[in-house]
């Protein structure tokens, strides 16, 4: 389908085909979804043996009875799977509740109210401050910006990682840029796992930036490759050791995709000052997190290698829901430039970008053909794609059968409204 | 022991025959304590049953799969739950995490700097903003708010609860008073139970107070009391919809102190307008609560008057280690006046008051015998006690071997401090 070399007459004919193809698919009264980053139900089951696993034995190893109060830090065990999954020592963990999301909003809330490095490093003394949002991107990354009034600067995204070029010479410019989102491997949404050469210039960021500069390293798929051939993500921590910037970056991690999606255990990784400064104001907010749900995780993952296994268990089921949807893609776009995307070899997503000015046209089509997308415009800042162009595909959820019949509308929405576009031009 | 009357011969020898007893304690090298109100080991164990109470089962009865995202709310039955606790209809609950004092310092951040009821509404627009805070009081409400910069006026606590003379008149002539702290029933450490009367003139604070005026009620103890004598709380939910001032109270409690302390359920109690503005912010810092736990409490709460049994067996552990408590002060200071104490008939704590300028030297004494207690000042705003004579004892964790042996020491301790500050005079 070469819509630049094709005559009015072959764009028409086109049409006619496609808005049959559209109106066939809408009389079928579909119901799927492609919109959730969530694990699936034969997923969840993988940890079904945590409840009860305990079998009455609430002390963990330290002696620590996770039945009542306190242990703001984590129970040594929980922060050594904490300190596997993000490959740093346990003694730079610290374990929360149930949502990474939660530690993410109260560490950009400390900086900017309270300060990570005391009363005087709190952003929002020095008036209006800003975030780098690599995109496209999580969502509720910049929702945690907007909630807390900080201004977002978009940064593209290449095939290695944010556009570093860009964030060092913003960050050289401007000193009110204070902190900046990352997800380093399996990106949200575009899959891009960052090049040793970008984790480098991350970690180098700290010497420019301001000293209460802060990256947020949210290493949400650390762990979550589709196949043992996916690269391997630089440690950002060794490199900060060797740049002498271990204050500049605040990582990230939970086992919400590994364990229970709802139900499972965060953590943060950081220098032993940040921490500190994390732990003055968390213990205002809390006493502690669910102990007893972190002494589930430890007795759930104490064989060595069990992670891996589990990670291994989830792959084997998204494996092929992420095959249908490139299959899908490729023999759809393959040979045209109705779309791009990049071909992910983990994470949650497939990052498709339509022609400049369709997304949201592509998702309303398919909404009203039965299939839901996630909003156009959800992967910018303030839900505005300058392009409206990316669509964030969520295959996890459904059943292999149904994203076949979702990603064969989808193709048919795109291409009818790339064909429709062309006609008005 | 009249110190008014003695003479000074009589005090020498009593600071002679108190030394003496107070060496002999010190030789003993005890290891006591009575600083944290935080349940024993038979009282946690008593909810041994809740890992494991699912048997595979996951799903709740509306059919949610707990294990997945979602349910900012809560699940129905755990609003119940929160619902039966607090005495108010389920669609006023929402259901948290662990820690309801997560929740009360949510809702007091989200007030300050987002607004409960729109932009408009943060307290941080109006510049300093104060807090009403009855006292001797609960040091962890203090700390929220001088974390948030939140300026603290006390309050004194009466037999009948905060003096509401006071209250209202500062309320009257200061509209920068946003908020006021409340433990209502077995008052934390006072033990009072709020007179009927408190609770109506505490709903009517929304008539003279500003529009973002919020009493923040934490019900911690609502259902704990020591036996079924004690007095009941009146209905703030029912006087606030009397009074039509259903928006200016936020309800807290939790099963911290029924289930696991540290890995209970927590509750929010609210009108559904200010359920609808703390919502609004919640969404940002979470995508949801630990429904796995939430399933777990229904499931162990599921018979009726379980809760009420489950109550009767923690009594049934902290009746003895209070009468001790109460039985050394009677016989100590009965018929003087070396202190004063409530007759607490549920909560966690009794609340002593020495002659003024006398708590801090009785803890150290405490302290340097082995008896560790509360710091004194802890039950007032910065820590500091105007009087510096409130301690507050907490006897739940120790053997009622130990209270006894660490009372007998306390009793010395006060005498001891009680006789040199009359030698000093």
């Amino acid at each position: 389908m070469d819509l630049q070399a094709a005559s009015l007459d072959q764009l028409r004919r086109w049409e006619t085909e496609l808005s049959a193809d559209y109106q066939a698919i809408k009389a079928k009264g579909l119901k799927l979804d492609l919109t959730r980053g969530k694990p699936s139900v034969d997923q969840v089951k993988l940890s079904d043996a945590l409840d009860g696993i305990l079998k009455g034995n609430y002390v963990s190893d330290d002696g620590t009875d996770t039945r009542n109060y306190g242990g703001i830090d984590g129970l040594p065990g929980a922060k050594a799977l904490g300190a596997e999954l993000m490959g740093i020592p346990a003694v730079n963990v610290l374990v929360g509740g149930n949502s990474s999301l939660t530690l993410m909003h109260q560490a950009m809330s400390i900086a900017h109210f309270h300060g990570l490095a005391g009363a005087d490093s709190a952003w929002a003394r020095e008036g209006k401050v800003k975030c780098l949002c690599p995109v496209p991107g999580y969502d509720r990354h910049f929702s945690v910006c907007e909630h807390l009034g900080i201004e977002m600067i978009t940064v593209p995204m290449l095939s290695t990682g944010p556009d570093m070029d860009k964030v060092e010479a913003l960050l050289k410019a401007d000193q009110s840029i204070k902190a900046m989102w990352c997800v380093p491997r399996f990106s949200n949404p575009t899959g891009v796992v960052y090049s040793d050469d970008t984790v480098q210039r991350i970690a180098a960021l700290g010497k420019i930036a301001a000293a209460n500069f802060r990256v947020f390293w949210d290493n949400a798929y650390a762990v979550h490759s589709l196949d043992d051939s996916a690269p391997q993500l630089a440690s950002i921590f060794d490199a900060c050791a060797a740049a002498g910037t271990e204050d500049s970056v605040l990582q990230f991690s939970s086992t919400s995709k590994i364990t229970f999606a709802g139900a499972g255990v965060a953590f943060m990784g950081a220098s032993e000052a940040n921490l500190k400064g994390f732990k003055a104001s968390l213990g205002f907010i809390t006493i502690g997190p669910d102990k007893v749900n972190q002494l589930r995780h430890i007795k759930f993952f104490a064989a060595a290698g069990s992670l891996k296994a589990q990670m291994k268990k989830h792959a084997e089921l998204l494996k092929p829901r992420f095959a249908t949807v490139l299959k899908h893609l490729q023999d759809a776009f393959g040979d045209n430039d109705l779309g791009r995307w990049e071909s992910a070899q983990g994470g949650y997503f497939v990052s498709f970008d339509t022609r400049p000015g369709l997304a949201k046209t592509v998702v309303k089509l398919a909404a009203d053909a039965g299939v839901k997308l996630t909003p156009a415009g959800a992967t910018y800042p303030y839900g505005k794609d300058p392009n409206d162009s990316n669509i964030r595909i969520a295959p996890s959820v459904p059943a292999v059968s149904e994203v076949e019949e979702a990603m064969k509308v989808f193709v048919v929405c795109v291409k009818l409204a790339s064909v429709r576009q062309a006609l008005e031009q």
